[in-house]
């Protein structure tokens, strides 16, 4: 049996991959058009859907060097979805630097998206497997349900009827999908059967569910020094999240009226508006609720791991990976 | 040997399946991301890109029914080009009528585009063929270079020192190569060997170059009523033609002066513009001289479909295609 690699190992060849890309990237003309991706992909990040593809692969021994092409197009597919999201989104700053449509301006921001996508299919098409077709097929549902999941999110801006459901199934969308597609892209090319290519990718759905139940928690109670990026975002913008969503359907009178009246007022202090709303998550004991809920989740992604057929100890970075993922400090 | 299929009857094979898709798309969820798609689908057009990859086909006995995807996925992709563009170019009108990004707004415009770039991969990618990690790889080669065409476009609005190479570089990417790209996926998807494809690819990019260059002919010498859109738009916004560039290339001090006069001012009426531009271009005898280059493309053009190593008589409505679209009324 072939030697198991690490998280850290798989996320350092990511690495490694993508920097020596970017660099060739660089120099490819029009410079107006490659520049800003390889500035995109110079950002950083953990690189975690590349490595998880990765991780995929090595759980049925496959051959993970000849599949850093797949793992660099995932990456890329979602770099450029969060460079065109930061546009829709009038979000200036990604990762502590300007977004591209700063940077640059918004058309460069636009065609180097475009170009980013289709780069996207051009390295997976790299790869000579017989399962080829059916990973980029995958790749493609994959990618539309994410382009799916941005549409219900804006959409939710407007509509004050979102229910918890459909905030479940918009985060399945525009998170969950892309971590289980890459698993899943992960197991066919190492070789496995659809049946636990499949177990992988409900793993990938519950671990995405529950890590952004988590993500949405640190917005409101994380450290603001270990989060590293601003607190209370979601309460300013009065984001549907699953706290507000659940807050709502809970709430006494009393509190649904305080929420509404933050979220109706125009004109706040902000800490004053994130103190008061999450004062009133506390008291209704919201983040026990959505910690039970992501448990719940977890729980799930463990059970679809246990089922693989794989001997047990191959497993070990993947069920790692999601203790790490959910369990971080908040 | 199959029998063949005209030019119309491939349209039409195109039209009916196009507008089958269409109304399927209306109703997926979510409707802000996919009513605009059916929109920019029902715009109509000649659908010259999808018509071309099935009559490649045709010329090599191919199974056209099957391939009728593919045809799809080029022009949905020609589509979003289209779409991406208007933003980018700030045209607020398409084909009479009002461009996405203004019927709904620039994030639907950006979101629809970016899932109709993912949709043209997934209508090729259900086509089962032997030769379809190829043909999709020709396919993303392609679509990165009609990106590339488009960047250079943006630039040289920027840049006064464009030289006729560089233009011509420029068309070659934004016209001329998702035309023979069509033909080449046609002809591998036929069934025939790389060599016959290749000459079909270089058919493509002499007649897209030509296409490029009489469609810049019409913009200035057209007849208004004929045209259907307004004549002298690109002097009016001194974009940088072969007839310009030519023009400055070949103009006396004089005209030169005229020229750089007219291309500076900011504060003039269209028509008196137009009119003095295009007395230049007559005085230099720029309409032969511009009609002689797309002439020559097209005698190459037509060279390359006489080497092919099929029946003449199945090439008859690939010549016909390429009289029709070179020498239409101007």
């Amino acid at each position: 049996m072939k030697p198991m690699h690490s998280i850290q190992e798989l996320q350092q060849l990511v690495i490694d991959k993508l920097a020596e890309e970017a660099s060739a990237i660089a120099i490819t003309e029009p410079v107006n058009l490659y520049e800003p991706i390889t500035y995109t992909l110079n950002m950083g990040g953990k690189r975690l859907r590349p490595a998880m593809l990765l991780m995929a692969c090595d759980l049925f021994s496959g051959d993970i060097k000849n599949m850093l092409n797949a793992a660099v197009a995932v990456e890329v597919f979602h770099n450029f979805t969060l460079l065109h999201d930061d546009i829709m989104d009038h979000a200036d700053i990604r990762r502590n630097q300007p977004a591209v449509h700063k940077k640059y301006n918004e058309n460069v921001a636009i065609l180097s998206g475009d170009a980013m996508s289709i780069m996207a299919y051009q390295y997976l098409l790299k790869i000579n497997h017989p399962a080829i077709q059916e990973v980029t097929q995958l790749f493609s549902k994959t990618a539309m349900e994410v382009c799916e999941g941005q549409q219900y999110d804006m959409d939710f801006e407007h509509r004050q009827d979102v229910s918890i459901d459909e905030y479940l199934k918009m985060i399945r969308l525009k998170t969950a999908v892309l971590i289980a597609g890459s698993l899943k892209m992960g197991a066919l090319l190492g070789g496995t059967d659809s049946d636990n290519a499949d177990r992988l990718y409900r793993f990938g759905i519950n671990m995405g569910l529950a890590f952004q139940l988590q993500d949405d928690l640190l917005d409101v109670f994380a450290d603001q020094e270990k989060f590293g990026k601003k607190i209370g975002g979601d309460i300013v913008a009065n984001k549907k999240t699953f706290l507000l969503l659940k807050a709502l359907e809970i709430a006494s009178p009393k509190q649904k009226q305080a929420l509404q009246y933050w979220i109706e007022k125009d004109d706040f202090d902000p800490k004053e508006k994130i103190d008061a709303v999450r004062t009133i998550y506390t008291d209704l004991n919201l983040k026990e609720i959505s910690e039970q809920l992501a448990e719940t989740y977890y729980q799930k992604a463990l059970n679809e791991i246990q089922a693989i057929e794989v001997a047990s100890e191959r497993k070990e970075p993947l069920i790692l990976l999601a203790k790490t993922i959910l369990k971080r400090e908040h």
